[in-house]
């Protein structure tokens, strides 16, 4: 616990699936008082702004059932146990667009919604891109979409993009190719 | 259902409480296959990028239950039932900073995690801000942060700001005040 954080007084395990723990949790507060916290836990994911040469970007379109609509969105998926992010990004980008890329940069980390989830984003911006098999898992479904990134950032405001981790991959990939955005960490690395 | 989209064929109820709901539901995927999902519904929540006449904008540092720390963020919280998303916006911003804007722009809107929840996050730049008086909630513990916008995009590089609403919004308002990012509509109301 943070000092400046909340104690927890009690924890109830209501669900444990496959993609998301439930918790409810009792804390007391900075002022005394008590209160619940619904807790959501969630292994983390990660998700890849695919570049090319040309400044274009691979998007997967796909059915999502939590959202109940067809999304556009930049390759993604969840950790695996004890798997790292950037293995994670590899992986999903060679799964759900055939390519693997062979400059890797850390765009940001981020949670999702923290006021509920301990969910967290690994976003990379993957270039140098050489064309494999795509290898979407079998119960996957997805459509490859290839697009100028100024025209992925004019779907963001036409609100035709609309999932967190692409909107904020594609704006900051949109900075740091005009040079205004340097990630944290550069990772220039090769396959193996 | 889309016609792209998975058949529901049973919903179970798993968890109601007072931020998220939890359903198991069974699907008949495109292929014949049944699949479980799991399914987080939550009423959407609204962020404000409050940005004032020097670019700098104001942050809102807070202990948060779900990811174990201190964040910083921007003015944000969770749209009330039959409460409009920029109703919410307005409502937030007055109470966690203590301002209200004068130019409001729709940003973007996103599904915070579509794998798995259908919260969607509806964000905006309010701008021409004027002091009023902050009010958070009785149980809200809140640091307000004032900073350049170039200073928050650095602290997004740096993974000192770490949620996908403020990294969302910091690098949209960036590309939107160098004219290069045109938010879907722009309404332009003075407060009544």
């Amino acid at each position: 616990m943070s000092p400046e954080g909340f104690g927890t007084i009690e924890r109830k395990t209501i669900f444990e699936g496959q993609v998301v723990r439930l918790y409810v949790d009792r804390v007391e507060l900075p002022n005394g008082h008590e209160a619940e916290r619904e807790v959501i836990e969630h292994s983390g994911a990660v998700g890849v702004v695919a570049l090319d040469q040309n400044g274009w970007i691979y998007l997967v379109k796909q059915y999502r059932h939590a959202a109940g609509e067809e999304l556009l969105e930049i390759p993604a998926g969840k950790l695996s146990s004890g798997e790292k992010p950037l293995d994670c990004g590899k992986r999903e980008l060679e799964e759900e667009i055939g390519f693997q890329a062979f400059d890797w940069l850390e765009l940001a980390s981020f949670y999702t919604s923290p006021g509920f989830t301990n969910e967290m984003l690994y976003l990379y911006l993957g270039s140098k891109l050489r064309k494999t098999q795509a290898n979407p898992d079998e119960d996957e479904f997805l459509e490859v979409v290839h697009l100028p990134m100024g025209k992925a950032l004019e779907m963001v405001a036409k609100n035709e993009i609309k999932d967190s981790k692409s909107v904020a991959g594609i704006a900051l990939a949109t900075i740091y190719l005009k040079h205004q955005y340097q990630p944290r960490k550069t990772r220039r690395m090769a396959e193996k």
